[in-house]
């Protein structure tokens, strides 16, 4: 490339540097027209600046190559603490001010555009959701690999670019994320171009990755399976020189790649694909050292350089003469503009990266095509009188969702090799598990172009998920139960971009992060303790109410009509939990939808008097299994207590008990009231942790006599029934629990007491000889016959 | 080697191989002295085949090596789901026998070992404290490998043999901690050798590592730094002639290292430690196939290869020739006994890999020597009248109790790259950062023996410390409050682990697990939304009372004594959170102590009426940013109502606020009511999210008169105080929250809050112009004349 082309990406490059820089430090005098004061300085300079040349850098070149190639490029910031640059960039492009025209493409725009940094009312440090251009939250650093696979997949015109930093890369989910090409289909995906930016330096220390052995750095990515292109210098025109020539060979390169791939004949071979090694100095084209000390190319450049513009003369001076070392004159006109054969270089219209569609998915998602879930449905002649397994009839509802939407390509289901194991497995009548490894002739479901997604990191399922979603696509994450705390941060950081999202009118809605927990506290018959916690619903429930949603069904119907509801809904994050086991069967589809629709019903076929009656009790549950143990003890109370009126709840959407006030689906204070009583006890069986149900309704009328039965954090390897006892969620304990809050039938009760204690010791000492529960355990089934004349 | 010796070791492995099935299968007839019949078999067979073989593969090689070489060494199992090998083992060297006198070394006692596994009341199908030789739950995977870094560290004559399969291998943490050996100096630590397990599959898939491409698979750990050695086949006698040969070599290539790193002379530079890649059939010696489905070296060995073995006299038959075809007469004599020249294979005493002391690290704990935390203390002349950064005197006391346990090298604090952001460098006056790759001549803290380890993964952090402290020493991990959700599944499993040891009287305390988290939520004005969330807490408090505490010191010399008291505690999660920014100090040294011993307290000059006078109202705090905000709005209260009786009373042991019957450090009902009064209204002011106070008290009396404030998910880059009001937990905010609760004074109130109102305008004003707090927040201080007249 001509001398004079790398000339013009330099001056680019410097505007992007000049722009960074006055960001972080100027509240007033964005061109230096006058000299630089203390007032011009902002009081708190808060910002990073030691990644940012180099996030700049690549930007200008990346450019390029769109221009050159007519690309569609995301670029994938990892270091996103470089927020200058990924708001830099958008300015210069003219992105910025399209989408915040306030922020115009002059002078009186760029102050603003500096001001407004990292200032109160104005935008994060961080690369953002505020960001355009972007998917990726820069906050914690892990995902900027895996987010950039997500989007690549089924999006074949994609080229991602993905910067990650050498701090980031020292993180586990990076570096598992590299295997990611294992899944990447050449033929049916996008392109990932890893640009692993080895700046040498994290906060306050070397990195791993800057400091290995340059062999053993090659050897570790040719044996993830890359092809390593080294960008190595400080030199800025050599540098350019070199940034642009391996550009053009690596997209070469992806080319071929493709074209091969998607030519008849494709051997299905996975591609070694390549990426960039770029090292440049922390801090390039900063202060080389201030008050004596090293500053570029050493982790003090990391924040902020110069710490004291504002109060020190001699600070003020350095922060000057950097600033005007870009040579400001050469970069904009006297209006503030960037001057027409710097503003030339940049793509234009939907190619700028600050105004891909992609980044903003919103603007791409289509709605998936759904089939009609009662089709699918279990029939259930009475309440109890059916079994199932629910979790197999949603893997039927899955696998229709699959071929609906084959066509467009824009549904994929995520899990950690539990995909058959959660009962899921009806999705391989209609596709694959995609492979790019070897595939032997006695491999069962694995294919080069498989829509489902495993591999044994919840890390991965869950960062491929967020790409494929912030893309504009749609999916669902089935997990353990237990180890979905494995993301509990990836959730974090993506409930905080769906809130800050939400407030942004040009961030258009994209699908909702929909997870299956299954394989559930309950039932972890071959897995014990390890596998035995049901805390992600308390996690979730401290995120913004707008976003969350927890759903709990009891049964198989009531799993279909909400995962069909879930797959409608946008911006959220949807929580379902729902055992695999065969169990008994409650509702009805009509039954299931009306239910699920109130989100929290009386069931009066369960209950012993009408639902208009005041009863003596309220038994209530949330989950499938305590809904089991909770109507099993309805019936041994209605058995030996005749005459108690019972009323039986149960809770499908967890936030229904939440305060209207706070969360959209919870139900006003009266009809809680109706539904739970003002003052009668409320046994409640909760498949998770008790305390949250008392968080959720500590504002009920009704709150002091709501015992709540859950995990107690007893477990280990026993039968489901034994579970159940030692956390006292079984039927004896909450009957137990319910007689001893009766203020009637005291003598009777003190008799079905005393036999409900032997019962739990018979049990107990029945699994301990035989290894599995009583028969009558076992063999329980709902009495239809008594309970269904209630109403009458 | 010669045959004769390599065939001793295929019977002791066949040994370990009947155990193992039998474990998962029998429940009577061990020793197959009758045919197999179905009451013989389980009634719920639950347990995992597939890695158990490559686990015993592995144990009797490794037994040879120790005999021979006198070895200390530690299995660490990463399949952790191979229960059965880490049990038989440990039952055919006698340390089971030792420890579970009941399950003997005979017939009857074989009986009981094959009953007891996976049976209520009996022992986990994971690896689990239960099992002896182990520090390594085996349920949720990835942490393997840090684990046994982390109990090599500062153990220089112990040698870690580390499981990793291959499924684990997919995952993000352990992907990272291939990268530990960057941390490891071979003078002062022991060795780690890993021994990838490639038996090619996971529940239901190929794992990545064993399909790779064989070069690229070479090429990855070469460039993780390791030289690995290959033992691959299925033959058993040909493996056992490799792996002893293998396992011959790569011991003498460590005790090679060993002697250079620790002979004069040595250049320091990190050594290429050996590992071993074992690629064994899944389910190896087992059935082949079943049913005409291919089991062995497939993915449906994994769990239980016949299933209905109970049920069904075909499967009952495979099960019985699989367990016969071990000759089982050529391992056991009549009495069920291990044969001799079989169990002279095994080493003796605390050598038997079930008996290593390290493995039970309570045993060999040495309490820390400890310096007088008041002789750092701060002085604090009255409330208010100090300023000081609490993380910064934290840092003091950790550095004399690196100092003063320098010598017995079983202290370390861990850190995401952040010990000197979070003001804790004191440290570096007595020791560095542990680094073993290049070190430049300008770099800071950084050495070959340093004693901080600091890498930019929390995963990593938190594993090396629990194999620190599982092994029997101390240390402390230093987190960005926000980030620590990382590692929450970790959490989880060592609170599971600390939760079933405490329950074991063999299992001797272990060192408290102590975090010190700050960077927190309310100061985070370089970084954000991202690093905005305060729920570890909420998660914690999920776990085992006896277990957790959470403390929230409100200045600098609360957190030393807090500090000093959790390096005391054992088998504890002890979670610390404090700011690292300079502010007001409120207690002396005995104050500190006096408060902190209570928990909670009132603090009288921080009232407005004595103690014993009943308040109109009591204002709460726990945290330190809270603290200052609530003590600023109880100086606005009494300066506007000056009648007022305001109770302050703040908080520095959560656990205090949850009943005395729920937590050991709960305060009673008695006195929980004295403090906080029976019926007014108490504004809290908290430092994480409002829920957990309330659901810590919802049983309290003056429950329903508590109002919450602390983090409502709002945030961005902006000013302190501003993030404080942004979620209402500012001074006036609080204000306004206590006269809307004031049942007198309402004429006064009404102005007092329109004129707080107006503050709140005034600040939203000013922080948009001028990017910093006003001046009368900034320079705010507590009015000590006024207040510390009060009890007089």
């Amino acid at each position: 490339m001509d001398e004079s082309q790398l000339a013009l990406i330099d001056r680019y490059w410097r505007a992007a540097n000049y722009l960074s820089v006055g960001q972080i430090y100027l509240m007033d005098n964005p061109l230096l027209r006058e000299p630089l004061k203390a007032e011009h300085v902002k009081p708190r300079l808060l910002g990073h600046w030691g990644t940012t040349p180099g996030l700049n850098f690549i930007y200008a070149h990346l450019n390029r190559v769109i221009k050159e190639r007519d690309l569609d490029m995301l670029y994938v910031c990892g270091p996103g603490h470089g927020g200058p640059a990924m708001v830099a960039n958008p300015w210069l492009e003219g992105s910025y001010s399209e989408i915040y025209p306030e922020i115009g493409r002059d002078a009186v725009g760029m102050k603003k555009l500096f001001k407004q940094f990292s200032f109160p009312g104005g935008v994060p440090s961080h690369v953002a959701p505020e960001t355009p251009g972007s998917i990726h939250e820069g906050g914690e650093l892990g995902y900027a690999l895996v987010h950039a696979f997500g989007a690549a997949f089924d999006n074949p015109d994609l080229v991602v670019a993905c910067v990650v930093g050498d701090g980031e890369a020292e993180t586990g989910p990076l570096a598992a994320a590299w295997h990611s090409n294992k899944f990447l289909n050449p033929r049916h995906d996008g392109a990932v171009l890893p640009i692993l930016h080895l700046n040498g330096y994290k906060i306050a220390n070397p990195t791993i990755l800057a400091r290995m052995d340059e062999r053993e750095l090659k050897s570790l990515f040719q044996g993830y399976g890359y092809d390593p292109f080294f960008v190595e210098g400080s030199d800025p025109m050599a540098m350019h020189g070199l940034m642009a020539a391996t550009l053009d060979e690596v997209m070469v390169r992806i080319r071929d790649i493709q074209v091969e791939s998607r030519a008849e004949g494709w051997s299905g071979a996975r591609p070694r694909w390549p990426m960039i090694v770029l090292r440049s100095p922390k801090g390039w084209t900063g202060p080389v050292d201030v008050d004596g000390k090293k500053v570029e190319d050493f982790w003090r450049s990391h924040q902020v350089p110069v710490s004291n513009a504002r109060g020190d003369d001699g600070h003020r001076k350095i922060l000057e003469d950097w600033m005007r070392g870009y040579h400001v004159e050469e970069l904009f006109d006297e209006e503030g503009r960037l001057l027409p054969e710097l503003a030339a270089l940049a793509p234009t219209g939907a190619k700028r990266m600050g105004a891909l569609p992609h980044a903003n998915g919103g603007l791409l998602k289509k709605d998936l095509i759904l089939p009609d879930w009662k089709s699918l449905a279990l029939d259930v002649p009475k309440p109890g009188a059916a079994n199932g397994e629910a979790t197999r009839l949603m893997g039927a509802y899955l696998r229709e969702v699959m071929a609906l939407n084959a066509e467009a390509r824009n549904f994929r289901l995520m899990g950690p090799d539990e995909t058959a194991s959660n009962r899921l497995d009806a999705v391989f009548d209609v596709t694959d598990r995609i492979w790019m490894e070897r595939i032997e002739p006695y491999d069962i479901g694995l294919a080069r172009d498989g829509r489902v997604m495993e591999v044994l990191s919840e890390h991965l399922c869950h960062g491929w998920l967020e790409g494929y979603l912030l893309t504009g696509r749609h999916g669902l994450f089935s997990c353990y139960e237990a180890f979905i705390h494995i993301v509990d941060s990836m959730v974090n950081q993506h409930a905080k971009w769906l809130k800050t999202s939400a407030e942004l009118e040009w961030r258009k809605p994209i699908a909702s992060l929909n997870y299956l927990l299954t394989s559930h506290v309950w039932r972890q018959d071959h897995n014990g303790f390890s596998h035995q916690d049901p805390g992600f619903a308390d996690f979730v429930a401290n995120k913004k109410a707008d976003i969350v949603r927890l759903y709990f069904p009891p049964d198989a119907n009531t799993l279909l009509w909400v995962t069909d509801h879930c797959l409608r809904t946008w911006n959220r994050i949807n929580v379902i939990t729902a055992g695999k086991q065969p169990a008994p069967q409650w509702l009805t589809a009509d039954e299931a939808e009306r239910h699920c629709k109130a989100g929290v019903g009386i069931w009066d076929w369960a209950s012993t008097c009408p639902a208009d009656v005041e009863p003596d009790l309220v038994i209530a549950s949330a989950g499938d299994v305590p809904t089991m143990e909770a109507l099993a003890a309805t019936e041994l109370l209605a058995t030996a207590l005749p005459d108690l009126k019972i009323r039986f709840v149960n809770v499908v959407d967890l936030m229904t008990l939440q305060s209207s006030s706070e969360h959209p689906h919870g139900v006003t204070d009266a009809v809680f009231d109706k539904m739970f009583t003002a003052d009668k006890p409320v046994i409640f069986a909760y498949h998770g942790y008790p305390y949250l149900i008392h968080r959720l309704t500590y504002r009920r009328t009704n709150h002091d006599n709501f015992h709540v039965h859950g995990f107690r954090e007893e477990g280990t390897t026993t039968t489901p029934f034994d579970m159940a006892v030692l956390n006292q969620l079984d039927r004896f304990h909450l009957a137990l629990a319910a007689i001893r809050r009766l203020q009637k039938f005291t003598e009777r009760s003190a008799q079905f007491g005393a036999a409900l204690e032997r019962k739990l010791e018979e049990h107990k000492a029945y699994v301990r000889e035989h290894g599995e529960d009583m028969p009558e355990i076992r063999d329980w089934r709902w009495s239809t016959t008594r309970n269904s004349s209630l109403g009458e």
